[in-house]
Parts: structure tokens; sequence; C-alpha cells
């Protein structure tokens, strides 16, 4: 070996991982719930170890419950959320199938390009930044583009809306098209009925109101849907039996072929991917415990949370950005008041109160944060802790705020909600 | 709501995550270090949090070392290994180009079919199953195909077999090709070498000889290959800045497109997608635990595991498939004795004492059963529990054993290896 001066030190003198201590209070990921936190340092198990496959059909069971169906085909796709979509959009569209997304903020565009990769002809349908889109122009678009998939995000972080979904099942049927959802940042802490609202596909992540880390996405097809994924069939050669009913035009990724991981997560049991079971261990944790807590209380601790965030941002004398009646529980978006730096801010923030805002993309860059109250952060003492480090930070960096303004508007918004609301916690 | 007696009882039952002790001496995954099950519970930080920057860097840092490489293009793929097949596949092949797989068992069909949902033109050189390519094998299907790539397995757990590489590299650099390797199963357990092999794209997974859980793929692209990602190279509509080059040919993922995940990994740290935090330190510490143990003594370490297992197994009576001059270190291929219920034994194995040992897929399904030494499970110990269980499982199955035969053999073994592989211990 030649001896050289290393430019930078062998990597072998990293430590062991130590995290500093960090409060999450922008869009995600944001803090996990130590339970879940626990749950991913429990000793693997086999791949089609009995106690593995029944954690399987466990999870299954869960994020049906979650997500509010039925749906046989619920699975989780190993990777982050952005997985998920994929997974979706690849596996229900053909090159040269019309989708229709309608977006409401960066992740409607993201949908758009990955539909696009997917090889679909990909029409749009955009609500004016910081609104949400009436069922009328979803409906208008449908009939002029005669897709075959809807798609869109429930609530888009980068611009606080949450899109009203109740009627938008109803409109495809009628016009003959599957409804996808990417649910990602909004499960949990908004209200999600994927059968009352005729939701054909969802996919989200664990990283946002289900107090998990990023790395696992659940999602869930309806009968309509499997049909066409089963229409797209593949089984590797090595695995094929008699019998097998193989498409010729077969999805075109192999890892995020859904057909597949249904063969996989089903009875059938074939091999695919080798579960990620520390991830699983995490997503089926997740799920439990937003059960144990009961649906409509996450929901409503969100609900409360959000609500005092943003009574909080507004008593500090803050503009807030959007059309709020349509605002996610989880998020706001608090404008950056004039001559102060955004970024310097969230840097003070972070060194002196180890608490994390977050910035903003596109047309907003610069202009607002997002403050997240998500998951286990949504809580009281978060969000108090938050607005008095907010205020502290604004303070110094010249701009006029209200002396305790932020934090007694949130402590008076957490008054006119119920006590159930305002001290329970995820068990 | 409408009150129904439930067919099946509620999921909120469900409870903790709580699997049964096992020892994992299947092909794969294996029981992970413990303390990477440590790291996997640490908090969270955000995504553009300088210390979660930070651990990007430095675990790219130690996948260089683990891979013999200085390739600044060196990544973790957030899915299972076979996601990071695949966006190696994606990234590299355009729909059309022709790529030459080198199989050596199941997995390299994995390759096949991963590369043909890619659109590529797929030739195959297939070694009779059990055994390996010759390097003139190789180079003969190179000039008659014209590859723009190569691709093979290293070790192949299906068949056990580990195809020497060394001259592969030289054989690609004379016919203008790329060679891909996908080194999940063999990494860390058997000599890899990227840089002085020539090998222009590797890919891994956690779950074998590094001592993680699945659901990271680390994978690491020399210049030339990086060269072809950057001429597909996209950037989402909303991160675009003047300037950027962006080809009109873009690899057909998002989420696996590598030269998205080297701009998100890289100095711009172009937001893709969210990297999956917890596994990420699992794939820190995997890299780290490795690097402070030795190259050399990890690879040490399983050949010394290997080679008892192997001796133990035949000092059991039991026949080894495969041309076992060319064995991984890692995966003994033991011969299931006639009238011996293959499926039987691994279930009492699994029962009696928690042990999980595998099975086999294609042309040796019931025909072998494959037993692991694996990352922290190449130990001593694990050796002698596995060989003391399968005797007492083989002989109540009424097969004809050596009293004591496995376990003699297998420390017999040991003691003709140093002392320093025998009772050396990952730390």
């Amino acid at each position: 070996m030649t001896v050289t001066t290393p430019v930078t030190p062998p990597a072998t003198t990293a430590g062991p991982v130590d995290p500093p201590a960090r409060l999450l209070m922008g869009p995600g990921p944001v803090d996990a719930h130590p339970s879940v936190l626990r749950a991913m340092s429990a000793s693997l198990i086999g791949q089609f170890d009995p106690v593995m496959t029944g954690y399987m059909t466990e999870t299954a069971a869960l994020y049906r419950e979650v997500l509010g169906t039925t749906n046989s085909a619920t699975v989780l796709v190993d990777g982050t959320s952005r997985a998920g979509i994929e997974a979706v959009l690849v596996s229900l569209l053909r090159p040269g199938d019309r989708v229709l997304v309608a977006v409401i903020g960066r992740f409607g565009h993201l949908l758009r390009e990955i539909a696009t990769r997917a090889g679909a002809e990909v029409h749009v349908v955009e609500a004016p930044w910081g609104q949400v889109l009436t069922p009328a122009a979803v409906e208008e678009a449908v009939r002029r583009v005669r897709p075959v998939v809807v798609a869109t995000v429930q609530g888009d972080t980068s611009t606080t809306m949450c899109q009203p979904l109740d009627e938008l099942g109803e409109i495809c049927r009628r016009h003959g098209a599957l409804l996808y959802v990417d649910a990602t940042a909004s499960l949990g802490g908004n209200p999600f009925e994927a059968d009352a609202w005729g939701v054909d596909a969802v996919s989200a992540g664990l990283q946002k109101c289900l107090s998990g880390p990023p790395g696992s996405a659940p999602v869930s097809l309806s009968d309509a849907a499997v049909a066409v994924v089963r229409s797209r069939h593949s089984v590797e050669a090595g695995l094929l039996e008699p019998g097998d009913d193989v498409s010729d035009d077969p999805v075109r990724s192999n890892y995020l072929d859904l057909g597949q991981i249904l063969d996989y997560w089903g009875p059938r049991r074939l091999n695919h991917h080798t579960e990620a079971t520390s991830m699983l261990y995490a997503a089926r944790e997740c799920a439990r415990l937003l059960l144990v807590e009961g649906r409509d209380a996450v929901v409503a601790r969100h609900r409360a949370a959000g609500d005092a965030m943003l009574a909080g941002v507004r008593g500090l004398g803050l503009d807030v950005y959007g059309d709020v009646a349509h605002k996610m529980t989880n998020v706001v978006a608090a404008v950056i008041p004039d001559g102060v730096d955004g970024d310097a801010v969230r840097a003070a923030l972070l060194s002196d109160y180890g608490i994390e805002i977050g910035t903003s993309f596109g047309p907003l860059h610069g202009r607002v944060w997002r403050l997240g109250t998500m998951g286990y952060n949504a809580r009281r003492d978060a969000v108090l802790t938050t607005l008095a480090a907010l205020e502290d930070v604004l303070r110094r960096a010249g701009a006029p705020v209200v002396p305790g303004g932020g934090t007694d508007a949130a402590r008076a918004a957490y008054s006119g909600t119920s006590d159930a609301t305002d001290t329970e916690v995820q068990r």
C-alpha cells in the first residue's frame, strides 16, 4: 500500500450514531414516537417465518383500518413515500395512457413528473397556488381529458392545502376513471375514508402524522385497481408455476410492480424483495398506536395542535399564507416578515433551541416558513415551546413581535378545545 | 356506524412488536448486530439538518472503504437490495441497449428480468447450475453480444457460487462495456475490490454479511458510469435552475434515478426522496462496525465460519452441492438425504431450537438446505449450535447421522485457523 497523508480523516474514525436532541416542527419528517423507535430495535426474524408473515398480515389489517377500507390489496412498499407513489402510477398506467393530475402544490407536480417517467400522457388541472380545486373544475377537466386515472395529493405541505376528496370518487366513477390519492402528508392528521370516498388507490408514508421514520409506504388498492394491476401480471421465470397467467405487457418496474408485491403479501408468498423487517416493525407500530388512540382522536389532536399553532403564529403578529379554510390540520405557512432573513431565523431556532421548522419550495421559497404539528409532535407542549422560541428568535432578528402573543393565543386556542384532545397523547 | 359482528378480531387488538428468539442461519436476512439495532432506535433528525447531511457524507465515505473504491458517486438507495439493482440497471440502460447478464443462479435471472423491464435487449451467458463462469466464456459472449453493460452477481446464494471478478473488468474495458456487479449476498464476507477489479457499478444490501436489516442498498458508480447517468440527467421542474443541463432521454424511473439521487447526496442537496433516516443510521453502523473490525478480518471470520460449517455438514454425513472450490465463504448447500422431508426438518429446527435455515429455489427446490454463516452470525458458537441442533433433528427424522460428527468437524476446522479469526467478534 502506498503511504500517503490522507486529505480527510479515515472514515473508520466515525463514531456511533448519536444525533443531537431536536424538536422537529417542520413539514416532516417529525420526531418518531418513542414506541416506534423501540419497535425498530427488535430482533430480526426470517422472511417466511410464520411470525413475520403474521406481522405482514396484521400490518395490512391495521392499515385497512387507518385508511377506512376493506381492500384486501393493502401492503407496504419498501421505500419512502415517493416509492409508494411510483409503485401506484407505474403499476396502473400503461405507456400512452391518459392521466389527469389535479395539482395543489409541488407534490402534485411530483405526481406529474413520475407519471411522465412511466410513459403516460399527462394532463394537469391546477389550482391557483394556495387554494384547492373545486369538484366542478376537476370534473370539467376529466370530461375534457377522459383519463384512465385521476391522481391528486390530499395534503400538499408546499402550500398547506388539503384537497377535499369526498366528491372526486363519484366524479371518477361517472367518467370511468380510477382515483389515486397521495395521502403522505395528511394521513392520520386529517380525515381519510378510502371506501366512502371511492378512492381506488392510495399511498402514504410514515414520517408525517403517523409518527414514524421515512422509508416505508403503505399502499392500498380497490378491486378495480387490482384488476388493472392483474391484467399486467408478471411472475419471475424461476417462480412460474403451471396455470400462472402472465401478461405480455408487464409493468415497467420489477421492484415497484404492485402485482408482484401483492403476490408476496398474499397467500402465495411468492418471493419478491426481502421485506424490510425493521421498517415493517415501525409501520406496524405506527398504525397500532394510531388505532389504540383512535382515528378520530388522532385527527382531533392534530386539529387542536394545528389551530393552536395557527393562532400562535397570528398572535406573534405574523401573517398566514393561503386559503386557511382549506388548510391541512398539521402545517401552517407563516409569512416571513419584511426585512427578516428566513434562513437565519431557522438556523437560530436550530442552534439555540434544537427546533427545526421548514423552508419552502418554488414560488414560496424565501417567503414563508412551514411549521408542522404532526404525529408525535402534535402536542400542546411542542406548540408552546416552538412559539416561545420563535418569539425570541424573531425579536433578536429585529422583527416586531407581540410579547407573549404567540403562546397566549395558542393557550387560548387549546382552552377552547376539549380536555381530551388537549391532554391526550398517543400511548 | 352499522353494528356488525366482525369476522376477524379488530386489528387494534394487535400487541406491540415482540418477535421470538431466533438464530438466523439461512441465506439471509440474518440477525442484525445489536449495535445496528440500537442505531435504528436513535431519534430522527431533519432531512437537511447539518448533522443528517454529515451522516450521509460519512456513510458514503464508509462504503467507499467497504467497497474498495474512491468513487465519489457512492450513495444509499432507499429500498431493499433489489431496489439497488433496479436503480443501477434502469439508470445505466437506455431502452434498446444491449446488456449481457452473466448468470450463476437465480439472482442472475433476476438481473435479466429487471433489465428486461428497463427495456434493454438482454443476452445471457449462463454457467452450468452449481458452477461459475470462466473469464474466457464471458469474453466470448461479450465479443458476440457487444453489450454496453455486463451485469453479474458476485455471490449467488441460490447455488452458493462466488463468481471470480478480477478479470472481468479488464474484459469489459477491452470491449467498451461497463461492468455492474450485484454484491448483495457476498459483500463483507468475501473479498471485493471495486477499483482494483474495474467494477463500474456495484450494489448491495445490509442483510447478509453486513449484519444489518434489509431495506437499504449501498450503490457506487465509477466515473464512466456516472457519465452515462449524467447524460440522462433530470431535474424536477420545481427545482430547475438556470444552467441545469437536462436530457430529453430521462431515466424511466424517478425514484430509482441515480442522477437525481446523486444530486440529493451531493453538494447541491437537491430534494428528491426524504432519506430514510433510521435505515441510514443502520447502514452507517453496519459499515462502521465492519471497518472497525477490519475488512480482511471480517472476510477471515466469514471464511473460518463457512469452512467450519462445511466441515460440520460433511461430518454429519451430508453431501454438499456445487463446485465447493468456488463457493462463497458464507453459505453452504447441504444435500437433503434421501427419504428426509426437507421442510419438516426446517420446521423442527425452528420450533425446537428457534434456528432458521434456508430452503431453495428452482432446480434445487427440495434438494438442498442452505446454511448461512453471515454477518453477526459468522461465529463459532452459532456454527456449533446449528450443527448440534441439526444432528438432533436429522436423527429424529430417521436420517443416518454420525453422532458428534458435525460439531467435532467444525471444532477441528476452527482449530486449524488462527485464534484471531476464531474468537474475534465484531465490536
